[in-house]
């Protein structure tokens, strides 16, 4: 029912589960590519099977349905975002160094998690699992302005801006890293998150 | 042929053109807004019909195509842009005044224009008219990179970040305004392009 089609990574070494073909993680990432390019309403189950190469029914063997896709895909970029602030309220330091902390978290996420975060942050539908995806990251936007205002209130950060807009503005830079950025696999950390840091701190002008 | 729809806006005090119904102004905003709903791609003449509450063969009377529509949409963003870019040009203030004026004037297009940009950058097709608003986008970037840079030759922006990361990074903090920002209607300056500009310029840390 299900083979491995001539378009399948080489050898992604991850682990294949269950019948031949794709691992649950090969097709949710091919999945995912398809919805970016074609968006994910355009997108049918029999777009994604010819695709991945398999019968829809071989698709149905993994997954019960194409919005059971999309959840699992942004709960992937939505369990990491959350994971970055969780990890900096963890700890004790002062608010600007956990701000910090998640200015370089959340720009690692959305360079190893491109499509996934790509994905979520084009999420424009009305869907329960869209719904429930963009209340999440709107949740994730508010904690970081209540960290700019606890950094605001520490005195660490400028009181002339609102947290609101700061963290929108904040939040609307690192975002905008997955329609321009391409990392160079000859060069996986070429400072980008401390170029975000400088400019997020410091901004543009000469000291 | 065509009639003045029950859902068209009482008086917007624009000229209409030609016969009753939509003068092209009206047309083409309602049309914009249903793109930004819908997706582009997804709307059919069919569907712009339907919201606008003429016939299809009332909309031919306007434009030729739904191509056309788009292209105007689209023209009207990227004029407003590259204007804000050549009055910038066009002055002989060092490059860091040239490009706090670009910031200003690019937040108030956005602000200003707000349908017609939103639809600029969700574009994401292969068409023939949506490749070459996509250049003229990535001109414009690359157009404000160089002032980034000549301001960093003049010594008043700091050297260490690229042109290139910089002005992607800034150009995405001012486009996320878009997903964000509402105007307030009673408060129709409220320090939106000040914010953006203190952050570009001095960012978020106490001084």
């Amino acid at each position: 029912m299900s083979h491995a089609p001539a378009s399948a990574p080489p050898d992604s070494g991850a682990p294949r589960r269950g019948r031949p073909g794709y691992d649950r993680e090969t097709l949710l990432a091919v999945c995912v590519e398809v919805f970016n390019v074609h968006g994910y309403d355009a997108t049918s189950m029999g777009t994604l099977s010819k695709h991945l190469g398999i019968s829809k029914s071989a698709i149905y063997h993994h997954v019960e349905s194409k919005e059971e896709i999309l959840e699992q895909a942004l709960n992937r970029a939505l369990d990491a975002l959350e994971e970055v602030l969780a990890a900096a309220e963890r700890t004790e330091a002062p608010a600007v160094q956990r701000l910090e902390q998640v200015i370089r978290g959340t720009v690692h996420v959305l360079v190893e998690q491109m499509p996934y975060v790509t994905l979520l942050l084009r999420l424009r539908g009305n869907s329960e699992v869209e719904t429930r995806a963009l209340e999440r990251r709107r949740t994730v936007t508010r904690r970081v302005g209540a960290l700019i205002e606890q950094a605001q209130a520490e005195g660490d950060l400028r009181r002339d801006l609102s947290g609101r807009s700061a963290s929108r503005l904040l939040l609307g830079m690192i975002n905008s890293i997955v329609d321009w950025y391409r990392p160079d696999p000859d060069k996986p950390d070429d400072g980008l998150a401390d170029t975000v840091v400088a400019l997020a701190f410091s901004g543009l002008r000469a000291p």
